[in-house]
């Protein structure tokens, strides 16, 4: 082969340390990567790759790291524009006379659609190639996604009372059929069902619901078991705990993408785990609502698929999933006085393969390996910060954030490359936003 | 005065808002402040300060926020070498399989030097104008400080057995005292004693300390119930818990800086208060050695001083004062199930007027003020997770980090202008890190 002809490559990723993060891989010094028509065609030392490849394109990792793009499993991206809004306030009072009514007044599509914009160039930005989303006009999150060129998963809004795009219940669900049916709008997005939670739609709605995701092969997203006060009111409702309740209605299955998954017993995690139930874990959206801890060490012993969310900005406030790595990976360390809990490895695990996993995209992406998509970061390590490093997964974890990010590419397009975010107007973007904030902000503050 | 002339002054900053950070302060929007001789001489509305005083320089904040800069209350600076050596172990084989070997195999005036650079390049970059250190061959991070053109208290570190740069208790004596004697090389560098802690020191040389930094009212830095190991080890030793060891050697004073504090007693808290103790909470160190939640709003809510510091980089692994805002907010209101502790204005008070009470520098820093030194940072808010913006304290403990930060200002002097370095030679500081890197993780990691 030497003295062939190379094999041609659409691009190639050169001079970084790659870090493939497949099941016992190691990291490759001094490495490249070949992609093709979207797919990883090759990976190993750069001067083995260089001799059987060449490329239109070759990307110079300046001795960076090339490593899989983060998967966050679960957000509302439109709720940027809420970003900050209200904090620090008791849970009821957050929901209730903050949230709820700001979505009653504000949202709309032109709301969704620059909210999601904005929070896709934050998770460009941080280097999330693939997330997971669930909130109202999903259809102008699937726009935003798509002028972008990140991956998600899609998931429409539907509650059993008035939503911000629905006057009832059939009409929310005549609008999530729809959604399924129409948004193939590229490779890239996956529509999918949000049926908010136990505590907002009722069993029969939950089983339209599973009945529409299962016709159209659609996984369904829902929060469950995140608060006390979710336990006290399904107990109230149902005389059952809200795992209880799914399993007696058929609830719980394969397609299904538990959020938070807080309160939990033992039995209960079984059953989520003898059901296939994915779950996502949102440390510090549980940590700024006061939600509690998950029991993420529990799951994962039981084989239970774990991806890692942010949560929407609204309770968190930002979408960074490195520094929800940093997260997870101390806060249960101190919630059993247990340094050896949630290490840095298993950590980043479930922000990349686990939360592919949990999206069901763990075939196509979550790691760096010949013919899956070309879903990768590159972190530009010349930082004080970052120096020195005896391990990478440490480094991720606990020293890096979204902001050591210099390259993003999805499916083997570049869609941010020094920093410059490539498909998206993000001048354009902050000004909507500002517009945006000026409007509900005068309505949260009245001018007196 | 509108028709005289203009006061002049070193330096305006204009074209932001002013966080101003001083009890009761509001921000001024389309703001600026004055600077002569590295104290704010003004600060208001931009047409009013710009009509009053006149500059030889000029920064335009660019639309961003000014505010003080952050104080880091407790670090070890140097050990921003051993970042990522060692994570995700038991505390006792973290720290006498890792830590205290590689302390006594690698720790020298050289390591001292080029890790606490390191660490200042680092703090400078994240918004840092002030740190508290503990550390051996201090007057190496002197020199690293006195280079940067940071604020510090720097702590001479003391055991009563052989240290790095002390072969006997009774030199590790005198090194201080000449330390203490010796470091005024500027206005910027405070001197202090750092007795390691009630399980490294014995109360008799505690108490040599204590009256040594009396006689040069130097502040005692010292780590105290930090750990449930401490506990056990101290209550074996004397008898009794830390703080009333403390107590009873009468160790318990206005110029002692208690760092950590997790394990307290309701009366021991009283004791603190009662006594003017000092204390410093590190979030992050304490929930990556699960050593525990330290009770910070009851040692709030009894007046006493609290600080926010990072702890070095072997437990945390970064020196990101807004990452440790943002876990000191979230911490305690999922520790207690409660949203509303610790809200923002809280925690970044701790990071300002209230690290700098700590490290009794109040007077002269952590809030913009007329009178007050000038030191400072211009945030950069036109970023994707900085928008919309409700409300300043929530956006930097929830959403910001220090990669936001663009300009550092130290006493009137800029030390980071857009992002570059001013004072120091960042590539010559990476290059001596990865040469430290390389030696260490050789030994780590030995070849086969």
């Amino acid at each position: 082969m030497e003295h062939g002809a190379k094999k041609s490559a659409d691009l190639i990723l050169t001079n970084g340390t790659i870090l493939p993060l497949s099941p016992h891989s190691s990291p490759i010094p001094d490495g490249a990567l070949a992609v093709s028509e979207g797919c990883i065609t090759a990976l190993g030392p750069k001067a083995h790759v260089e001799n059987y490849f060449e490329a239109r394109r070759t990307i110079d990792a300046g001795g960076g790291l090339i490593m899989p793009g983060l998967v966050n499993a679960h957000t509302h991206a439109p709720m940027a524009l809420f970003r900050g809004m209200a904090d620090d306030l008791p849970l009821k009072v957050w929901l209730e006379e903050y949230i709820f009514p700001a979505e009653a007044r504000w949202v709309d599509a032109d709301f969704v659609y620059w909210g999601a914009l904005l929070s896709c160039a934050e998770m460009i930005r941080s280097g999330t190639t693939t997330f997971a989303d669930g909130y109202f006009f999903e259809d102008q999150v699937a726009r935003a996604v798509q002028e972008s060129g990140l991956r998600a998963v899609l998931g429409q809004g539907i509650l059993d009372f008035l939503t911000p795009d629905s006057p009832s219940t059939a009409e929310s669900l005549r609008k999530a059929e729809a959604f399924l049916r129409q948004t193939h709008v590229s490779s890239l997005i996956r529509p999918a069902l949000f049926p908010h939670s136990l505590y907002t739609c009722s069993p029969g709605l939950l089983k339209q619901c599973q009945n529409l995701a299962e016709r159209y092969g659609s996984p369904l997203i829902i929060h469950l078991a995140e608060t006390q006060m979710e336990l006290k009111d399904v107990y109230n409702k149902y005389g059952q705990s809200p795992i209880k309740s799914m399993e007696k209605y058929g609830l719980l299955s394969p397609s299904l993408i538990a959020c938070h998954c807080v309160w939990l017993s033992e039995s209960e995690m079984d059953l989520l785990a003898t059901r296939g139930v994915k779950v996502v874990h949102n440390p510090e959206s549980n940590m700024k609502l006061a939600s509690g801890v998950a029991p993420v060490p529990e799951l994962l012993a039981r084989g239970i698929p774990v991806g890692l969310g942010t949560d929407g900005c609204a309770s968190n406030n930002n979408q960074d999933i490195f520094q929800e790595m940093d997260t997870a990976a101390k806060l249960h360390k101190v919630y059993r006085l247990d340094p050896t809990v949630m290490p840095a490895d298993v950590v980043l695990h479930m922000a990349t393969l686990g939360g592919a996993r949990v999206l069901g995209l763990d075939e196509e992406i979550g790691s760096l390996a010949v013919g899956k998509r070309a879903d990768l970061i590159i972190l530009d390590l010349n930082r004080p910060h970052l120096l020195p490093i005896y391990n990478f997964a440490s480094h991720l974890v606990y020293a890096a954030t979204g902001a050591d990010v210099r390259d993003v590419i999805v499916e083997g397009r570049l869609i941010m490359q020094n920093r410059k975010l490539v498909n998206l107007d993000e001048e354009k973007i902050l000004g909507e936003a500002r517009r945006w904030n000026k409007k509900i902000a005068d309505s949260v503050h009245p001018k007196t």
